[in-house]
């Protein structure tokens, strides 16, 4: 399955004017649950039961090339460390920063960085990150389940999640009413 | 207390490009339990129970006069039958549509519009329709709540919610996970 979970404001935001997203991922560290898999994350029970059954699904990820220089390459590690990562791009970084395991940059379009993420899932989830990544997903047809995280702020500007698109019809698969975000789960109806 | 109910897109839209909020609208009438308030709105038991709660709360409405317009001055019976309506604008039209009971035209700005409203409240909530007339609220700090009964669709482009505004934060006080339509209810931190 391809999936795209985002810490979205309630005005639509995945990050601020200046990239940042504190803000928004302050729920993983709101309460006293530490997560199984990440235990530097914190939060109350609902929120570490539902990331951490994310988190279990994950296969493979594709981020977007400005979230990939915006954190430094993550260091190194990935958005989700040990996970093999594509990173959606028009062109390759040279010399490629040092990562482990190595990123794979994928410059033919959003159709090869899905297929070749799938292959490297081997049957679990493919988890996009990014908003670019998700928009050119969903024009694509290819996004089966896009995650919201709500969290109850206005960010006035900043990068938005879902923008531009054509309409797409989804179905409410999932409701958690966790105290300081509400995680929403919903499937794509192709 | 003001009040901002408004059905939204997963985009953050309350009406598509053309102003028409139908699809938005469609949980009003997708079950089979009529509300006591308005017998044609038939949805879910979860979905009705939430509507009426609301609509007994209502003692004044405020719109905007785009909405006005759009709506061909709600055939001279406003959006909530029987309230007494103000419509935020910049001129009022002249001779003023017949209605029952007649429209105030406000003129003065929104402090105003929500103190006439306010007072013709008499201690029940005032409530806002239309995008324009809840960011200015917010922005002039007089909101103090937000419910966004969230549907699961994508429209692409039509009229925003919440637009261009400074940051805010809420609260969420109230989650229904209703078939068609996600209810949240925020308070307004100030």
């Amino acid at each position: 399955m391809i999936t795209a979970p985002h810490s979205v404001s309630l005005d639509g935001f995945i990050a601020d004017a200046d990239h940042r997203s504190d803000r928004l991922h302050a729920w993983l560290r709101s309460g006293g649950t530490p997560s199984r898999l990440n235990p530097s994350f914190t939060m109350p029970a609902a929120s570490a039961a539902f990331f951490d059954q994310g988190v279990a699904r994950c296969g493979a990820v594709i981020a977007g090339r400005r979230t990939h220089d915006v954190t430094g390459a993550w260091g190194g590690k990935g958005p989700m460390p040990g996970l093999p990562l594509f990173v959606l791009t028009h062109r390759a970084p040279d010399p490629a920063p040092p990562a482990e395991p190595p990123y794979t940059y994928v410059t033919g379009g959003i159709e090869r960085a899905v297929e070749q993420a799938r292959t490297a899932a081997a049957g679990k989830d493919v988890v996009l990150m990014g908003a670019t990544v998700v928009q050119q997903c969903l024009r694509a047809g290819l996004l089966d389940e896009l995650i919201i995280n709500l969290v109850p702020i206005v960010l006035g500007r900043g990068v938005r999640l879902l923008n531009d698109l054509e309409p797409v019809d989804l179905e409410l698969t999932g409701v958690i009413d966790a105290p300081a975000v509400t995680h929403l789960t919903y499937r794509v109806l192709k």
